[in-house]
């Protein structure tokens, strides 16, 4: 096989930031994703629909100013003290989904989520209105030991979906066999984006050798079984389990520091790593649902209806891009967007 | 308490390295301890009696020029294809050990084991000669979950103490609760080293907020219960744990990089580290054996005749020392060395 084809796809959970570092992400993802779900926790965060539509206009001003094919599908972030009225403003202006983050657990959370139960209000509007419930699925608890985060949070996760069937939950970014597990067995209310690094990496790649801050994110890669669990989760078909890349960039400096950053930059080489990896493993036919059908059926949306094409021509990735190191610096890769 | 004092202290495990590093550290280290156990995994690694002795007169010549008392204790590194002869050569000129290091598991040890039963003629050369085994205890395959190595060597242990009884053996800086119980239940020919920084930290202090290279070493901290039964075998009085701090400096853009080093430089804030720990935990009057008693003992050693005095002055600890950045870094102390 040296050209794939396949229905363009969407990456439902990446990071832009803003400003400059805006300017230099953006058009990776333009390269390869038809609509791209913005994650909110900018600096300042993205709390309120002007703020959304603010942000907005800056990507959207952004694309047209570059001439870039790409549809931002915005949210707001949920933090604990805001009034659930919101959500119908924000759900007007156009925000597709809420994201919740637990407090201090990753980028920008200081003002995240220590006690889930105070959101049973929001939760109550955003089933009401359509508005999808995305979480960073990790107990907010500091001394919860870092690998068991997840895993703690999955009781969270239960009774949120339990108490409000009719709320769309995403559980982003998932690392464990005990989270794929559970999303499985949850109503269909719940699914789980799964991005390319944790497709990739184990806690090995991270601090089993040297020490790699280039491969460390929030959830940090776990186990081998839980690489083999996400592995098996997306190239497996079952439609609760879909992309979001969590490209998340940081200068290189914020990165290699005393107190480094949390997050990886996967925007310029997130299809053909999944290419790549899926052949690797036998499922190409799966990549496509994967990337560009499940995602869109779990949020409502219409499949896109233009077309991607890969061809097999080996690239090695650049150190650096715009001062950003990004997943896969200086490896090659097999496949490259036509 | 305002004042303590005890038997002065030994480190039974202290990396120097060579040239400018050497010279920058020794003196922290001979400020609090009486004798040294000098780590042979320099780079030139000392792999035999002549390249002991050459590393010991730098080391003597700088203390010398500096009018610094300490006595260095010296090793030479084990290697696979080692012949057996070294090791009464060695013995002859000094050697108080040897270290085995798992292959590509640690800072310069490209050279090291990845089949210890090739060690077996090594091993009872150093039976019969009397001098102790050192090892970094993580399991030399790479393939294993960075967090499983160390109970996976175990099996290692046991099998090298049961096939060599008169081997004294010493499972370096042990990180968990598995490896406390197996040397606390395997014969007295075994025994452990305990650092400081072991007793501080968990992986959630390396992983677990943002990334902390200056607190990333090998083998890297664990849960917390491990945490709690380090402490627990450190101030709970068995001979079989002693002091062993494998302060380990390397420069700080060798830390804080694309690929950082493995290693918490603890030399200037050891002792009052341990003395502030063991006060915090009303073992006050366990400090000294862990210190100054069971590791002279275990090595066949007279205890030191001097005595070393803290006192209660607060102080916060320097961002940097010649370019290391010290653990503790910024960090206040209540103990100061007198």
């Amino acid at each position: 096989m040296d050209r794939f084809t396949m229905r363009a796809p969407d990456d439902f959970h990446v990071h832009f930031r803003s400003g400059d570092m805006m300017r230099a992400v953006v058009p990776h993802t333009a390269r390869q994703f038809t609509r791209a779900l913005v994650m909110p926790n900018t600096n300042p965060p993205v709390l309120d629909e002007e703020e959304m539509a603010a942000y907005e206009e800056d990507i959207r001003a952004f694309l047209a100013f570059k001439n870039l094919s790409l549809e931002p599908l915005m949210t707001i972030q949920i933090v604990e003290d805001m009034d659930p009225a919101r959500i119908a403003k924000a759900k007007r202006r156009g925000a597709v989904a809420g994201k919740v983050y637990p407090r201090n657990m990753t980028t920008n959370s200081a003002n995240g989520v220590a006690d889930y139960r105070k959101l049973w209000p929001v939760f109550a509007e955003m089933e009401e209105y359509g508005m999808l419930g995305l979480f960073h699925g990790e107990h907010p608890d500091p001394a919860t030991f870092c690998l068991d985060r997840e895993a703690r949070f999955l009781d969270i996760l239960q009774s949120i979906a339990e108490d409000f069937p009719g709320l769309r939950i995403v559980i982003e970014h998932v690392t464990t066999a005990a989270a794929v597990d559970c999303v499985a067995c949850l109503g269909n209310n719940v699914a789980a984006t799964i991005t390319v690094h944790h497709l990739y990496l184990t806690l090995n790649d991270v601090i089993g050798g040297s020490l790699a801050p280039h491969h460390f994110c929030k959830p940090v890669a776990k186990r081998h079984e839980d690489l083999l669990a996400l592995i098996g989760a997306a190239t497996g078909g079952n439609p609760k389990f879909f992309l979001g890349t969590d490209s998340a960039p940081h200068l290189r400096e914020a990165k290699e520091c005393a107190s480094g950053c949390a997050g990886v930059f996967t925007a310029p080489v997130a299809i053909p790593l999944l290419l790549q990896l899926f052949e690797y493993n036998g499922h190409v036919n799966k990549l496509e649902n994967f990337c560009s059908g499940f995602g869109a059926d779990f949020y409502g949306l219409e499949r896109n209806e233009g077309a991607v094409t890969l061809v097999k021509d080996p690239w090695v990735v650049p150190p650096l891009y715009d001062g950003v190191v990004p997943f896969w610096a200086g490896k090659e890769i097999v496949w490259r967007m036509e």
